[in-house]
């Protein structure tokens, strides 16, 4: 059911509630108008040109009784009872360098309300922050020192997003450990059909189980399931970022920025009245936060347009979060990257040495002795041929997963002592090489598996940072595969969000790069910290080995996934049928030229070209946008985009005076006309087209391909014809 | 209820029950049996002088049903459905040395009877391993690598001490999270009143809660409460280790050797049929230990004897660990140490330094700028001060509580970053203490109180121990008061069991000697890490000054805590009634000459003068056997003993002919006759007496107290008599 409030019976409405204010952003498109109801509960509102967005929405916290918070410490919830004591007005506007990004340079204008909130029957201040963007919003609770409120435990966070109807959603299950399940399209009314589809569960509050009816073969649409770690909480949970579109055609984004010493947000959908709440994870002893005063939440963050594409082109999370602390950044760089993982991905490769034992143990296990299982593909050899192509192709680095002791027993054992992230296997000689890889120009990229144990991968960081600064190493991926010991965390709990950010401040003390596999998604903390240089977060490229990914979406996780910050999608897999080179069966659901485009629409400063260097000179010509593709970039432009449908952006390679341009489409195919009006007038460009032959099909023929050059001017007219599961790649070079 | 068995029939029990083994100990006394009940079920007894003193018990584990242990292992228990594969018996002997302790060197002799298990139905191996010594048996479960057991999960150990009779006991309520509650000694069919009338017990295995009826000015006798954390499971359960005695007055000991990646054992009591069983400590989730093969469980001791004497002098459970891991023990030392810490304990005094914030976050908060609320003793004046009347009076170490910021928030938040261990308040100059103390041949002595932050103890460990080697400190008094983080942990868990042997090894890589407050018990590490000089793991000395404690507490101390390691108990408060000098109404129940004598009775490396330098200059005669008394034995002599009534023991200091005698008594006062026998023949010695006066008394009198000097020689005989809650400590100086 919708509603719709003009202006001005808003205003109206804002002047008959007892003290309300409200801010306007800088065009004055978005407005939030809060108040307080009549039990003096917080309540906002959000409109987009004079349009209801967000229906009024309460904002609170129920706490924990708990001994630990202060002792006679009057337990009242901090969710009624308050009254404004102060507001004010401000308006900001700076501009700011990325060290990385979309943009060479990004506007931080936004107007600004801060709410001073008095809880008299419990002697407590908190303070609510809403800043006006012109594309959106972000609202926080602070809480000053104070002295009835020094140390208190949040058990509910209760910020709602009240919807104005049951709109179209991309969205993806809540879970306290996972978020690779596929993305779903639906009204908000069908999340929880599509969730009980796969998932029972006993009874309110209860973890979902998989249904005994719900089978393994069925896991590519598989909403829920089925990961190493797991913990699905709700028939109508759902994560963040959520992207919608309401039915007016307005696009809603809800996510969170500056996740630091808090749980991460989920959304609990009422399915009855179509609000949203906040839903955060717990922790061992079920408690969601521990908090100290002065202290503050993250942004919750509504992004609001009626034009997708600015969902896509949107700097409101970064905008939102603190300025780099690193001095320095000398050491932070964009990397293109092949390495040993595809292959074992696909089945046709371990990560681990040796079969000869049942099981393995750090100190004890001597794998010099061990009879090697002939398929570890960490191996000097291998390794030095992923080396040559990366020096001869354009590439970087040279990332090796399995070139450390302890694989055989890595996953599902909960094994604590599992990694020591210093010790090679007998096959992997890292001195020779590191020399071997640098006297190529190329370095190799460390990986730090930790199988969730992350306690013990504490215990050995340092050891494990000063070895990769020995070597020469300045990037690492770190992988959160399992549940996580501590045992009874979760892996978007405060204490492991803890956790990876203790690790990103370590790494940048090492002058080292991170790539964090299965920790939280990221929430635009990569400002703060720009040597957090991707996450994955998501469901990557490696699910199309092992269950398949609609062809949707990678059109979807730019909206959803990529808000907050980039993903190391790791794309790139050219040989789409793995069954050419390898006993699986499954196929990568894009064309050839749909991988290529994924470099330009997935924007991320690290980029992997993922698939083998055999495979690469089967499609050399392919291959040359990969080499010649930016990382990093001066201005994008976003031509074209709908959730899931298409996206299509042109972005200029920083420092240079080159373009390039993606697009990508989902099984639907795509056709835009691009005009190359952000060209330079007057000069003059080689355009070299990849596009997806006329006969190409994602699923019939992917390699079908076809690479064109034209000349090229400001004004030109590009028609560029995508088929399913297609894209298009262009280079557009200044002459 | 008892029952005698001789030996002859359980000889014919041994032949009439399939599949029976046995060993008896070197000289015969002590004689295990072995065998499998109908189902399969191990099952061992233990007979000493011919008698039955552990009835047949079962023995065993039940293992979690969990997804983590071996997929598609046969989840059956390890309790029932085992036949003897094997079984060998063969004999030890050997000599060691300790780097300290109550002997020069220790000899190992025990025969060993092993038993190789297997479970048809799984295909499992188990190997149970006895080891019997004169003075009583160790055993423990092995379980070697093998296909078809890998990871696995205790649920619950099922290791039974199937008791001959409702014996005495010294005994204190088992808890996952505190050792400090006072001894109690009963019988063992009273532990459920004594521990039902403070806790009540909802449902079966729920947490014990403080009887609303039991009020804080009873907690002196509290059998449970109330400490900053506790975790009562059961209203039968008792710590280990558990003294007992039966009505025939043989002497039974039960605890735990080589506890290491293990949960820590509690003894549940079924009281109907009088047979204790393991009760392990549960982690966050509710399992208790992660095993994998090959692996080990700690050894069960049971020490046995119709001597009380024999529990004091016995070496088993040191004999049961691992000979010493650390190459160059030189760094290591006896200790003998004041500190700045009583002063705070009896509420004379702050460890924190200001009190003009509601709460202090590290990093934040300026200590430079506040307000000293000036009562905080760890300043350069006061320091100085104990450091010099350390100089000067024949101490080592000066330990200083207090030193570092974050006191203000320390205890009861469950506060995460609650102390970095490297920041000084503002009063407390490092470098210029240091450089005093070095000056005066005294050496500071490092205190992290962790709060039970032990993942925050961790990160800033190494920083932590390199900042004590640059400073020139070698020992650190920890802590770990409050409730553990990871949250959901207990202090005695496999988790934390983990972390203290983590900080150990860590410390000796430092040459760094640990005494660990609030840890888990001793179980004979100390062979293996002499580094840990020790421990406190029970109710010390400042429980005087919180609620008291009865006089026989220290005369039950020996007999239990002290089974498998030192205790700090930091004794030497010759200013016993504290309304002298403070503002606390406390006594110690002791007289002057009582706390002499603990420095002989309670035998360990780190001793503290715990009193402030002022009360010792009111007693400096008596003070000067602290002084004199050695830390380190190269023999130790019981003339007698009896738990809670009377302990008097002579000692030879370590590479000297000089000894020392001590003599403990609880309210009932004490007479003994001492032949010094085991003095060398032929040689004069001058003895001087420190006596309690004629009409001494803990309560009415405490500073009463005799010096006398006498030449004496071997074969010569001391008539002491020790009053209520008093002693006798005597210096025996060969001339």
């Amino acid at each position: 059911m919708k509603r719709k409030i003009t202006t001005i019976v808003m205003a109206l409405l804002a002047v008959a509630v007892v003290s309300a204010q409200q801010v306007l952003s800088p065009n004055g498109n978005v407005q939030v108008i809060f108040s307080l109801d009549n039990g003096g509960q917080p309540t906002y509102s959000l409109l987009y040109k004079g349009e209801m967005v967000i229906n009024p929405s309460h904002m609170g916290f129920e706490l924990a009784r708990d001994k630990h918070a202060n002792k006679g410490m009057n337990e009242t919830d901090l969710l009624t009872g308050f009254e404004v004591k102060d507001y004010k007005v401000t308006s900001h506007e700076d501009t700011w360098t990325p060290v990385w990004g979309q943009y060479k340079s990004i506007s931080n204008n936004y107007n600004e309300l801060i709410i001073d909130l008095y809880q008299a029957s419990a002697n407590r201040n908190m303070t609510l922050r809403f800043r006006a963007y012109n594309d959106g919003i972000g609202f926080r609770y602070e809480f000053p020192q104070q002295r009835d409120l020094n140390y208190f435990i949040i058990k509910r966070e209760r910020t709602q997003f009240a919807l104005t109807g049951d709109h179209r959603a991309w969205w993806q299950a809540g879970d306290y450990d996972t978020q690779e399940y596929p993305m779903q399209v639906t009204r908000l009314s069908q999340v929880r059909n599509r969730i009980t589809a796969c998932a029972s569960f006993d009874k309110p509050g209860a973890v979902g189980k998989r249904r005994t009816d719900y089978t393994e073969d069925r896991m590519r649409d598989a909403v829920v399931w089925d990961n190493a770690s797991q913990t699905v909480f709700s028939p109508t949970g759902i994560q963040t970022s959520l992207q919608m579109k309401t039915d007016e055609g307005l696009y809603i984004n809800i996510h969170e920025a500056e996740l630091v010493n808090y749980s991460c947000m989920h959304l609990e959908l009422d399915d009855k009245n179509m609000i949203l709440e906040s839903h955060l994870t717990p922790d061992a002893v079920g408690n969601m936060c521990y908090m100290q005063t002065p202290c503050r939440t993250p942004w919750r963050t509504v992004m609001v347009s009626d034009d997708a594409r600015d969902m896509l082109a949107s700097s409101l999370i970064l905008n939102l979060n603190e300025p780099c602390k690193i001095e320095d950044t000398s050491w932070i760089h964009p990397t293109k990257y092949c390495g040993v993982w595809w292959e074992m991905i696909v089945g046709h490769g371990n990560w681990h040495y040796t079969d000869e034992f049942p099981s393995v143990k750090l100190g004890m296990t001597d794998f010099n002795k061990a009879k090697p299982n002939g398929r570890h593909r960490a191996n000097n050899d291998t390794v030095m041929r992923y080396i040559d192509f990366a020096a001869r192709n354009g590439l970087d680095q040279v990332l090796v997963e399995g070139w450390n002791v302890g694989w055989e027993d890595w996953a599902n054992m909960w094994k604590e002592d599992v990694f020591d992230f210093v010790t090679p296997y007998p096959d992997f000689d890292i001195k020779m090489l590191n020399d071997y890889a640098h006297s190529k120009g190329v370095k190799l990229m460390m990986h730090h598996e930790t199988s969730s144990s992350a306690d013990n991968y504490e215990r050995h960081l340092n050891e494990a940072y000063s070895l990769m600064n020995r070597y020469g190493y300045d990037a690492v991926k770190t992988g959160y595969v399992g549940d996580i010991i501590p045992r009874g965390e979760h892996h978007y709990g405060q204490y492991m969000v803890n956790h990876y950010n203790w690790v990103l401040r370590e790494a940048a003390k090492h002058h080292i790069m991170v790539n964090g596999h299965e920790a939280v998604r990221p929430t635009g903390l990569c400002r703060t910290w720009p040597n957090l240089v991707g996450n994955e977060s998501a469901r990557g490229t490696e699910y199309e080995a092992f269950y398949g990914s609609n062809p949707n979406h990678t059109v979807i996780l730019p909206f959803t996934r990529f808000q907050g910050g980039p993903m190391d999608y790791t794309p790139g897999v050219l040989e789409t049928r793995l069954a050419n080179w390898s006993d699986n069966q499954h196929i990568v659901h894009s064309t050839v030229v749909g991988q290529l485009a994924l470099y330009v629409v997935m924007c991320s400063p690290l980029q992997m070209a993922a698939d083998l260097p055999q495979n690469y000179e089967k499609f050399m010509d392919a291959y040359q946008f990969i080499r010649d593709v930016a990382l990093d970039w001066d201005d994008s432009r976003y031509i074209d985009a709908e959730p899931g449908e298409y996206i299509t952006v042109a972005r200029k390679a920083k420092g240079s005076d080159n373009w390039f341009l993606g697009g990508k489409c989902d099984e639907k195919g795509h056709r835009v006309d691009v005009r190359l009006d952000f060209l330079d007038k007057g000069r003059k460009y080689e355009a070299t087209i990849y596009a997806d032959g006329k006969d190409a099909n994602y699923e019939t023929n992917p390699a079908s391909y076809t690479i064109t050059k034209k000349i090229v001017k400001q004004g030109d007219v590009l028609k560029l014809v995508e088929v399913p599961g297609g894209g298009v790649a262009i280079m557009i070079k200044a002459i």
